[in-house]
């Protein structure tokens, strides 16, 4: 048997997909390059062959080894360079989880740390983009079809969510999350600082008005889509996610795996679709 | 003694705070509204009499009933609104935490929950800013005085990182972080879909190439500056941050505590100055 390492392609920062770009009801199919968003596990070995899962962050690879011993040391779990041995990705049995497994082996053993906030906690064997997709499947219920959407309807909820945000955010220091019906009507509009609160905000609303699964509504976020998003709407069943900003490869896999239609770069009358263009219909 | 409830001041979704505009060498002194970033706990009672600390998340306060039950559904851990009996902020002995940590009661336990990557654990009884600026002094070193830096070199900084990201990205999704002397001069950049994790990259490459504590240099975030980056910027010894975009209540306070300049909209001649002016050379 040889050796993961060699047989495996590591992962790139950005990430080719084909995407289809509406402007002013002509699409156009093309390539774009999205930013790459895969899991990476952080793993401590101490002395005395004492292993440790210490977190695990939605991350771009590239320079793994900086964010593993960065994100320990700003922390606090590591007092300085001298307390690394050595740094290296992870042999794990599956394949795919090789470059998404870092393991910090350390000269000294890490203080207690469990009380704190920021430690996501895992006690898997290791991860990947696959099985967090994997995980979303297990849990939530396929995503609804329909509705249809028109493309002039998707062109004008950014300014309908400004003008809802105009009254809260005196700040420029917020993110908004809004849930629209399918002929562009407010339901709903939350803001945070945290982007992912201000969309369990929205959910969380309709919830406990008992009106999910919230099929037939659109959710607009104010900047990215991450994997994280397009996972909690997928909880919810809502099937069209719009981001001002960019999607990253892992919220188009989900978006694509789940049925869920997912449109980035929404500003105006252009827009790309990046999965299940089949709910806007043709101009 | 009174209810803790009736006597507290609700957490606002702003906070007013004093800054210094500085624009082409002048200096003016007003007063500034920044979204207020707070961070609150949930809390899970169910039957039998069991408390669970299920996550801690860094938020603006406003709807937080919606977003703890949303927090809970969206990963998972609620099956819909009929599991949820009822949701209240939770009293607790030091006042200033009242409305800071939110209880839902549920008819029926949720899952086991610790293999999932999404939640922050804590064992600590309820958190609130003031305890988070604690937890950074006891552990991070006193950020060293200087450098004296210009208002110029600080107007060129991001110019410098677009020109550096612009190598890299071409998906329009990625965060950045970059690291500067005080002349201005780019020692590091980073890029990531998280914007912790290109500050952490950025921290631990110069980390494992021996040159923390970071005294002396600027570090630059490509959107808001939260208060995770002021703590990871602190435990680097890092003196001045700039942000292209806002940054948040508890950022601000976490600057003025630790010593470091914070700077928010950084674009061109024209910036704000939220934490110690001081080491911003008189034009």
């Amino acid at each position: 048997m040889s050796e993961p390492a060699e047989e495996l392609a590591r992962p790139t920062s950005t990430t080719r997909t084909g995407v289809v770009t509406i402007e002013g009801g002509r699409r156009r199919r093309r390539q774009d390059r999205l930013a790459t968003e895969e899991p990476m596990e952080i793993r401590v070995d101490e002395p005395g062959g004492v292993q440790r899962n210490v977190a695990v962050t939605m991350r771009t690879p590239g320079n793994d080894f900086d964010l593993a011993v960065g994100f320990l040391f700003t922390e606090g779990l590591l007092d300085g360079a001298n307390q690394v041995r050595n740094v290296r990705y992870c042999a794990v049995p599956r394949e795919e989880q090789h470059y998404n497994v870092v393991s910090v082996t350390v000269t000294r053993a890490l203080p207690e740390f469990e009380s704190s906030r920021n430690f996501y906690a895992t006690s898997s064997c290791g991860i990947c983009g696959k099985a967090s997709l994997d995980a979303i499947e297990t849990r939530s219920e396929p995503v609804a079809p329909g509705p249809e959407v028109s493309a002039e309807v998707l062109a004008g909820l950014p300014e309908t969510l400004r003008r809802a945000q105009s009254v809260f955010d005196r700040t420029g220091g917020l993110h908004a999350a809004a849930l629209f019906d399918a002929a562009g009507r407010l339901i709903a509009s939350r803001e945070d600082v945290g982007r992912h609160n201000a969309v369990d905000k929205v959910i969380g609303s309709e919830l406990l008005a008992g009106r999910v699964p919230l099929s037939g509504t659109i959710l607009l976020v104010s900047g990215r889509a991450s994997f994280e998003i397009v996972q909690k709407a997928a909880a919810a069943g809502i099937p069209v996610i719009c981001a001002v900003s960019a999607p990253s490869s892992l919220a188009v896999d989900a978006a694509r795996r789940f049925g869920m239609t997912l449109i980035g770069f929404l500003r105006g009358e252009r827009f790309n679709v990046y999965a299940h263009p089949e709910r806007i219909a043709e101009g």
